[in-house]
């Protein structure tokens, strides 16, 4: 029985384990983006570094940042060996709609060997199989690389405290490659080597008008509505062939090469499941791009909410005090997120009628990043996936934002393989967040079986 | 001393008491729009009988409706006298944005002669008002007139029983004359009668995409996001005149008189004062028409509330399930509210694309009206502010509704005097309600002499 033999038997005979554990994790209501959940954030940190420690990994430490803090540790035995440094978060996404979960948030269930819970997929799931994939040698023999892990508490607002962290941080966190398990595969049964990812640019907008809400009767006509004056400018932000209208968005897109739109149109990718899988009556999206390069290589602009006036039971006969939107892009490489954030600021800016007050407010702003399909790391994770899955993996992009992706490269000089094992269909972000399973267990056994070689390079 | 002397001298000598009493009054908090307030609107019905009664009037009783009940009094001692029929509402608009009262809604304040609280003017101190004057004439001597009073709980939610009841109870509601004091004066020491209401056509829009809330990394860019169709249709009401775009729209409308053009701009009405009240930046209406002739005689068309997507606290970087907004149209003499209605839906069905589902949710509707100027009622009115005001009444038009007067015209066809002493500045519908003390015992006054000019008519 070769060594990683031994790796993949531990770990295939401590599911019933995994999943209680995974139980605990997940119970913690860890939402970074609420004051109010702060210790539950504090919680799931605390946890995550014992169970490091747990595992046999020497050094592990919470950190704690200007926000939430950044769970550290590491096991580096053979400096002639390569270095590894895995990264995720153990922070969640917000849960309302409350109402539209079958089962509560935070309290995981197992349902026909899919564990629901909010995180199950994005991302403490896959960060909990990281620890036990290098678990799984450290019981059983002698890791094939030396590994770092560096776990954030805020990638769902952002990250906003990490680059500030990776910069003071730069040689603790040294290594050869970076890899993170926070990207779906293709599909069931379709696993992925995902190489290129979109960036973000976010802000609000609020518009004001009248002092206070006024009775519509008294004062309605006379008046500017600004619930109807933050229609008109979100109205103008797209052209009716799907375009952001805003001048100079598209400055910055890096064309599809015909290589790109010809992997893509290879896949096996079924529009009809995929407008089922949104429940939209139909699709739509800009003009002259096909779903997959408009989802993973084109720019867009969303409102993720919008408020203004009486939104209770009944009706409210009234002229809102004020209308408000959050906004934000998805941005491909190589667009600036500052400049396009510029960008959209002065246009809408530009729509806003003088009867109003505008007021805009910056959000955060992270690049897209593209990485090599050559790398060696990258071809590692291609290999273990064939010996796990016997599938070649897909090359595919994602259309979600992952900046330490950027910041790996710009500050610590490490590509990134971006190795998950969600399915795109597990509602992260949204009510009813899952995980497979039985991607969960194969997860493991492709983490092990990278480190491997990782450390063991191919001859051929 | 006349016999109305003495009633004004009683009301003068009262005030203390009318504070008191007004105070416990307005401390219910008689939101109709709000079904756990469902008790709270019963005891203020209670009250108000209870305080019928005491003022003296033989018949006061709760009748029940469907919804909220009426309040019912009468005091019929001659028939050979004029009879009037005083209606007024006892509940109040909801008192959301809590946050922007400087004093609780349902604490009533008085600070420099000024009384704080929702439901002040609008309209339980008025109809308080009412009871007052007739307990007046009643404890010093004997009334002028025969008075029935129709005190409803469902004004502010579109008065959903009312109808039916003044159907089912013609014979007892038969009356000369109908007074409402719900109304505002023109201005601070502007007393008025108003000859002409607008009228209501009201609606809910859903706009829904998605089967849930989507991430928009994973999906954005492939399906319509259902805030972005909804700013689309509200951006299309109205075009850059300030005109409603709905076809047929203004079809019904009844021009303006050259003498009511006139009239209004005879009134001594400040452009700037105006502007101020409302604390926006600028004044905004139709091209073509005065700032009182757009709230007074032309139709509008508002969005009352909109909801969408993530509204809390931080980010959420998602594409909305769907997307809502809740219309209101002011409508003027002689628009048809439910033909109103159908076109907006009709236009706004045609304004949705196919990649959303629309669903809308008709409201209430009531037309508007105008009385005449030279009714003996009314010229009574002018007469009673005269004597209490020492100024001559403006005749004036108001934006609001009171679809009572519509029913009171078709059904137990009788005019009505609108005869109001409320400010229009005064916040109803809007946090820190208000109500000015100097005009509640004036106005008092003034419904005192109008029962006495109503009884003894003027021989010239």
């Amino acid at each position: 029985m070769t060594d990683q033999d031994k790796a993949l038997d531990y770990l295939r005979s401590h599911h019933a384990v995994y999943i209680d554990e995974l139980t605990e994790f997940l119970s913690l209501p860890s939402i970074s983006a609420l004051t109010e959940h702060k210790e539950a954030v504090q919680a799931a940190a605390l946890w995550l570094q014992q169970r490091l420690a747990q595992a046999g990994i020497p050094v592990s430490r919470i950190d704690h940042t200007a926000g939430h803090p950044v769970v550290y540790a590491e096991t580096v035995q053979d400096p002639a060996k390569p270095t590894v440094l895995v990264y995720g978060h153990y922070d969640v996404q917000p849960v309302d709609p409350l109402d539209q979960w079958t089962h509560p948030p935070f309290s995981p269930t197992v349902v026909d060997n899919v564990l629901y819970a909010r995180g199950s997929s994005d991302d403490k799931g896959q960060v909990y199989m990281q620890v036990v994939a290098a678990e799984s040698w450290i019981k059983t023999g002698e890791l094939p690389v030396n590994l770092k892990f560096l776990f954030e508490g805020e990638e769902e607002i952002g990250s906003i405290h990490l680059d500030e962290y990776i910069r003071t941080h730069q040689e603790q966190l040294q290594a050869d490659v970076a890899v993170i398990s926070d990207t779906p595969m293709f599909a069931q049964d379709v696993p992925a080597v995902c190489y290129g990812l979109r960036g973000l640019a976010a802000m609000e907008i609020h518009v004001e008008g009248p002092r206070q809400d006024l009775h519509s009767g008294v004062f309605g006509g006379a008046v500017e509505n600004p619930a109807h004056a933050l229609a008109k400018i979100i109205a103008s932000l797209h052209d009716a062939q799907g375009r952001v209208t805003v001048p100079g968005f598209y400055d910055g897109v890096s064309p599809l090469t015909g290589q790109e739109r010809r992997n893509f149109a290879a896949l096996p990718f079924d529009e009809a499941d995929f407008l089922h899988s949104t429940g939209s009556p139909e699709l739509y999206g800009e003009a002259g791009f096909t779903t997959l390069e408009r989802i993973w290589a084109r720019p867009t602009l969303e409102v993720n909410g919008m408020w203004s006036g009486f939104i209770g039971e009944g009706r409210k006969t009234i002229i809102p005090q004020s209308a408000h939107a959050k906004l934000s892009c998805r941005l491909v490489p190589h667009q600036d997120p500052a400049a396009i954030a510029d960008q959209v600021a002065a246009f809408i800016e530009s729509q806003c009628p003088p009867t109003v007050r505008l007021r805009i407010e910056r959000g955060e702003g992270a690049p897209g990043s593209i990485t090599p399909l050559d790398h060696p790391a990258t071809q590692a994770a291609v290999r273990a996936i064939r010996d796990i899955y016997h599938r070649e993996a897909a090359y595919i992009r994602m259309g979600g934002s992952i900046p330490v992706v950027v910041t790996f490269e710009t500050v610590l000089h490490m590509p990134t393989v971006l190795l998950g094992f969600a399915l795109p269909d597990e509602n992260f972000h949204a009510p009813n967040e899952h995980f497979h399973l039985e991607n969960f267990y194969k997860g493991a056994e492709t983490v092990a079986t990278l480190w491997n070689y990782l450390g063991t390079p191919a001859t051929s």
